[in-house]
């Protein structure tokens, strides 16, 4: 178990720290990315040696974000920070070497594992950048621009630009102060909520042409071939997310989208469910499980009769509805 | 031209007025219902009594949102404030009779013809909404979370969900405040930003089936005919914005949709382009014109044949390029 610090105390343990290394998690997102470079900014702004450890998993769209920020072979840290990290076996392979040696990890999952030896959790924030935010106040940091433009990253990100549920008012606060400080966030908000590849179009033309739905509208399927996916050259930027844009279709409360495996005959099965409904009962037919919004399982088979056999589960939950 | 107020000053008129008629603009949107129903909620909380002019053309979202504030048709006002209308060519059919008689306009556009009695304009805000917040603190409202939810309807939609370069700290910091006051703000992103009906779905789905681009994929587009929109039974709102999806692809500098109108045998093109190319001077060779990034033209002709006519026009416009 981790001790539990406060804001005040996780700030005094990074003021003690002279060469800090801080983690990022594995399929990298823009508030563990944000985070990580705009404390790794905030401390060394303080006169501290900090650097990120070098994760190979990132995207060239979070890049530019950590350019500059990486630790060459030779860094000795004596402090080393997990920055938005539940769980260790979020570490990136390159990572591993840091498994049970964490001083301190900072987050808001509520799912953290206590893996580290001290540990400032804040569940109720939208995203680990309000925390940053407000550990640089307490350093008493000037925040340049730079560090509000990776704080604006984390905190736009984990809310999907401010709309979704898990918005807090302290993330519309430190949006403000981003803006007010000169922070150009248009572009950020093209990149990472607006702009679509060309071949992430022809996947979400793919997935529309191809929905099946039940016959009152509320379940939604569709399989994607993987020679499709293939033939267009699609990556996993391109999959991403791909059941929630049915979700998004009026009436639909079950949105299922099945993704034919690389080695063939089998699909992974991505389902999204608004309540009542329970996405992981759904996934529990086919050995899978996650959580009641969000669940997945792996099906061996055709297409067709993948679809098939997920919406007749679906069916079967939605008849819960009383 | 208008006598222009600040905030202070357009206060202290709402202030002497007791009966007031609130003018909302035709084809509303979420900020002029916003604005106008949170201002008329408030006057009504200083003892006022204040009704919405009953706007003819408003939607089913953002009609639960002027629930119960129309003015019956014995409401006799002493005064007449229009919120977030530009032009009285803005008005709708049923409020006519109020052109040359409005004594306050509060609005954001920078465009606004100067057309009421007094002004209270602020073109830097991203919305009214900003405005009527300002008003009710100077009024010393006690804003309830009725008003907030509308203010929040107001911010977010002109903003895009604060997505758009419009957005201003103050927009933030009004959502951080709403939120705070206990405002269900994800069932309107949800119901604003999200949910799509399944007609437009179909709609969607043929714009990027029928997309064309040129060689260089800086040019995208397409054209849809009447009969498809009227097959699938496509409403207004199901049309809308076409245009700015085709923004949203990689690499597209110039977007053209072309609807055809109900007479058949012409088509209304809708253009978008990013920085430096301009929109208006495309559509100027129709005829048309509009602004630099969004303009709009009229082409007789078949599918095929307009956008073979747009494309060349935008691939004059885009040599411009050094």
């Amino acid at each position: 178990m981790s001790r539990m610090l406060d804001a005040a105390a996780a700030a005094a343990l990074l003021g003690q720290s002279d060469r800090l290394l801080l983690l990022t998690h594995r399929r990298p997102d823009g508030d563990t990315v944000g985070s990580a470079s705009a404390l790794c900014l905030g401390l060394r702004a303080l006169g501290k040696q900090a650097f990120l450890a070098s994760n190979e998993e990132i995207t060239p769209k979070l890049a530019p974000f950590a350019a500059g920020l990486q630790a060459s072979a030779e860094f000795v840290p004596d402090t080393i920070v997990a920055v938005d990290i539940a769980d260790e076996s979020l570490f990136c392979p390159s990572m591993e070497q840091y498994k049970g040696k964490v001083d301190l990890c900072i987050d808001h999952h509520p799912s953290n594992k206590n893996y580290a030896t001290a540990l400032y959790l804040e569940p109720a924030a939208a995203a680990t950048g309000e925390l940053i935010c407000t550990l640089l106040r307490q350093m008493q940091v000037e925040i340049s621009v730079e560090m509000w433009e990776r704080i604006y990253l984390a905190v736009a990100t984990d809310t999907g630009c401010f709309k979704f549920g898990n918005t807090t008012p302290y993330a519309h606060a430190i949006a403000a102060d981003c803006i007010a400080a000169g922070v150009k966030f248009h572009p950020i908000n093209r990149a990472f909520f607006q702009l679509k590849s060309r071949a992430r179009m022809e996947v979400e033309k793919a997935l529309f042409a191809g929905l099946r739905f039940s016959p009152d509208g509320r379940i939604a399927a569709t399989a994607i071939s993987r020679d499709f996916i293939e033939g267009i050259g699609a990556n996993n930027d391109d999959m991403d997310n791909l059941s929630t844009l049915t979700m998004e279709l009026e009436g639909v409360v079950c949105g299922i989208v099945l993704t034919e495996n690389v080695s063939r005959g089998s699909f992974k099965a991505s389902v999204r469910t608004q309540a009542p409904f329970d996405a992981s009962r759904i996934c529990a037919n086919f050995g899978g499980g996650g959580h009641a919004r969000a669940a997945g399982a792996t099906l061996p088979g055709e297409a067709r009769q993948v679809v098939e056999q997920m919406m007749q589960a679906a069916e079967e939950e939605l008849k819960r509805d009383v």
